[in-house]
């Protein structure tokens, strides 16, 4: 590999990083923002949303950039389609914390409603998959990316007890229905969160061992 | 252009183009299942899915390797690129179809519930879009891609009605609760499609006139 090319590499590496610093952050303070009721914090996500746009497009020029200027084969080829990937994956990210931050605006507007077990457990689980996903990247650890995979089955479940717990609230408490609704909302998109966080770890997988490992006995 | 580029380029646009029939193809039996309360239609979109994995795994590893084989560059690697993202986003098509079978088989083995006027507008937008971004992209027309754009807000609106017309069910009738939550399902469904017929229609952009259109004035 010429030098440039390595410095090229380094370069998108520290890019992509820096962009899933930016939507943990985004992820965790829509979280908080959630469960403390704190409009302004929600605020904030919404309007970052903008910078996560702007750096998602500054990463795929980047990778087109590199791929026309130094036409990489074998490992680095699997490298800069596997940011090209999660790249894509981040921003979606950037998207659901968004869509959390509003249905914290909406309920912090709202009487309190209690937040389910199952729900605040999704929420520990799915963002630690995301870390998990982007420390396996850094370490090239497609050991640590499979037991990823692995872990979107329990919020997966979780989502589901959290969907059957919301309906019976809400066929208890009509008035609570509007609210119940939101939380059902945030259950689903910590389901696509741990998705994300999924597919980042299968294009670790790829890039580390070259080998699509989609669609095996995981998510319709 | 070498003339095994060009037969390599020629298949992968085979190849992605049967790979939208299916998936369109997955989407109205998935819709006609539900309108229509056809359990077995519904049973035949899950378990076709397969079928779209299989085919997104042979598209991925098709792109990567004309990328590997033959280092294209401009035009040629802006379509190869544009391949990979379609690809993408016409299996995510496919787990939405698989997602309102869902719906559909549930509601099937219910009493019958209307169907919003929206939401039908809803279903027939949505799959337009997902129709006329594939046909921008086999004809490099820009300029009807940039027109799929703009369709996006009005499902976005006709969401919104849906899932503000459900709650007033829901509330009036709280026996409806689980059914009016499987239509809302149903329509976040055909918005995530819609957002996916613009991120086609986005790329066919790119493709065509090598510019990253993203995030202007456009979905969070």
């Amino acid at each position: 590999m010429t030098k440039h090319l390595r410095t090229d590499l380094t370069r998108l590496e520290k890019l992509l990083l820096n962009e899933g610093g930016c939507v943990e952050e985004a992820m965790r303070k829509a979280i908080y923002a959630l469960q403390q009721r704190r409009a302004d914090l929600a605020r904030l996500v919404i309007d970052g949303d903008a910078e996560v746009d702007r750096r998602e497009v500054e990463i795929e020029e980047e990778c087109l950039k590199v791929l026309a200027l130094h036409q990489p084969v074998a490992t680095d080829l699997r490298f800069i389609t596997a940011c090209l990937k999660i790249n894509n994956d981040l921003e979606r990210v950037g998207d659901i914390a968004v869509n959390i931050a509003e249905r914290a605006l909406f309920l912090a507007g709202c009487p309190p409603i209690r937040i389910p077990r199952d729900l605040i457990t999704m929420m520990e689980g799915a963002t630690r998959m995301l870390r998990e996903a982007l420390d396996a990247f850094v370490n090239e650890d497609a050991a640590a990316a499979r037991r990823i995979c692995v872990e979107d089955d329990d919020v997966d479940n979780c989502h589901r007890a959290v969907f059957h717990g919301m309906l019976l609230v809400m066929q208890e408490h009509p008035d609570e229905i509007e609210r119940a609704m939101q939380l059902v909302s945030v259950s689903r998109n910590l389901e696509r969160l741990a998705d994300h966080a999924t597919n980042i770890a299968e294009d670790v997988i790829y890039m580390v061992e070259g080998e699509i490992i989609r669609h095996r006995a995981r998510r319709k």
